[in-house]
């Protein structure tokens, strides 16, 4: 590491990766990047919960199948999602009998699990390791607001959590895209405290982790066609640019956010845009690995974004703590830097 | 990865570990392990979640305390817990300024985060790593089952959530204990369905993930001064030992189990005994790391165990799938024997 960011020394390769949606996400814009679109928010369970298990599941199987591979072949498996104790990732995965390491990023979980995945493949610890995450419209609603029942008002700033899931493999072999490097996030929690609006939330979170890794890799904004952030939506992409601003560096030309993505403004209800856990791995794993696979994209930081909150400590009146991990991802491999430790005070 | 099991080249160090407890565990008779305990369960806060929090935190810092570190210092940090959405962990450290990646794994958290923190120390990606998780009585309570205020009876085969942090640093540097090896579990569920036995739900998990890592790296289990398990309290643990009857091997003189140790059956009202995330940490880090580093013990291997359930899956009738981390911890350093990939069918 130098700062927080983790150089890779052999360039791990995204050898495959898959999507999985619900209805909403079928019905916008980027449909197509989904491997698989399921109309009913049930996906033929009994419950929402198990729903985004399937939904999970078929993930893995998806992203397993284009790399025609079997759970055998995969060393370790990084997972989570936004279910209390995780539920979604660990029904889903329960009978796949792949070794499993759980994780929990809110919605930066793609990245801390291709960070993780990418580890262990870079140190020679594992062959193949996969990361996997998700999340579910229904589920998420009366978890963490009301029951869709209730029919509760959204404000304008709201987020509508996605159904999606994504899931990548990565492995040692020679395949683009490659992640180069990864940065740790840190907490940074500004004192937001509207649950309803975790754009503002995250925000400062996906500012400080970009310019950690600009600042440790010492490499320019436009060295990239795109950065990234995982669900922002309108008002965090906002208040992004706006923090960038203050550097003096305008960001806008570059930004592309998963949130502001995944659905239609104009034709679907969404209010700021998407969020959720499926919606940052959602659009890694259908539209910015397929478009670096072909090399349309040559270089893109991907910074997906977690609030890390719950209703409980919202309920006593607790601020939103917020954090982001941020993956340089790239066409070509490359030889980390030979710069290994590490934090400013320990050189 | 040879099996589901690392073998770490550098024999990375347990540098530091600090536990601190609550009043039935300064009651106990592991009370003197304990770097600090608070008799009251708000730890001066106002809610029992802001009480789990500080605990947490007070964990981290008597860890760094020890090694005449401070939050700088560490690279990155892994920590979870067991309420919705790990908020323990993540407002507990939110100021604290370290690059973290949240787990979950429940109370199986300890040894998950000791096997990140040792991979990124092992790989030259980290120079100090840090793993930390608590679990509260109270707030784990009204969260899996009835608010304190209730007075539910608790049936015999329950297990009492001990209001307990556990942390440790590793590093690269050479002072006992080291991390020699690690066990990645799988997912096991033999469809226990009862939240109330937790013991039987995790057994038959890290009975898979001891079995593991005994023949991936082909030792003995009387190579170990002990065998110890987490949390599977006196059911769990009557069941383990039945387990490895069946393979003709007798584990009962080596077996030591966390949630069998924190507690006086006789004088302390605990049924079954101890358990949650905090039960395991503070016993490997303010037990078993400190005999470890004295050479009291050469070798242990420990496992924690998680139930990876949550109330609103166990109300729709899901059975409990459990999982097992396991850690070889050695007051000796080793040469990790040259096999690193990987699954039996790739070889």
């Amino acid at each position: 590491m130098k700062g927080s960011t983790v150089f890779f020394k052999n360039s791990p390769a995204v050898i495959a990766a898959a999507a999985v949606g619900g209805k909403m996400e079928g019905e916008g814009p980027m449909a197509a990047c989904f491997d698989k679109i399921n109309e009913d928010p049930y996906f033929s369970c009994e419950t929402f919960e198990q729903g985004e298990s399937k939904m999970l599941k078929e993930a893995v199987l998806h992203t397993l199948s284009k790399a025609s591979l079997t759970p055998e072949n995969i060393d370790v498996m990084f997972g989570g999602d936004l279910l209390d104790q995780c539920v979604g990732t660990t029904y889903g995965i329960r009978d796949l009998d792949i070794p499993f390491l759980g994780i929990y990023g809110a919605c930066s979980t793609v990245t801390e699990g291709a960070l993780l995945a990418s580890l262990f493949v870079d140190g020679g610890y594992a062959r193949r390791a996969l990361a996997v995450t998700s999340s579910h419209f229904c589920a998420a609603e009366r978890q963490y607001r009301f029951p869709l029942e209730y029919g509760g008002q959204r404000t304008p700033t709201s987020q509508y959590t996605a159904t999606a899931a994504g899931g990548l493999v990565v492995s040692a072999e020679r395949l683009p895209p490659y992640i180069r490097a990864a940065t740790v996030g840190r907490i940074v929690d500004m004192g937001v405290k509207d649950a309803a609006n975790m754009g503002a939330a995250m925000a400062p979170a996906a500012y400080a982790s970009i310019k950690q890794f600009l600042e440790d890799t010492e490499l320019a904004p436009d060295f990239f066609d795109a950065i990234v952030t995982g669900d922002l939506g309108k008002v965090g992409s906002r208040l992004l640019c706006e923090l960038f601003d203050r550097d003096g560096v305008d960001i806008r030309s570059l930004h592309r956010d998963c949130g502001t993505m995944l659905y239609s403004f104009g034709e679907q209800d969404v209010h700021a845009g998407a969020s959720g856990a499926g919606c940052a791995a959602s659009m890694l794993c259908g539209y910015f690995v397929p478009k670096l696979r072909c090399g349309e994209f040559r270089n893109i930081l991907f910074a997906a974004t977690g609030a890390l909150l719950s209703p409980t400590v919202s309920a006593q009146g607790e601020s939103i703590p917020a954090i982001s991990h941020a993956l340089w991802l790239s066409f070509e491999p490359g030889t980390a830097p030979d710069i290994r430790f590490t934090r400013k005070e320990q050189v």
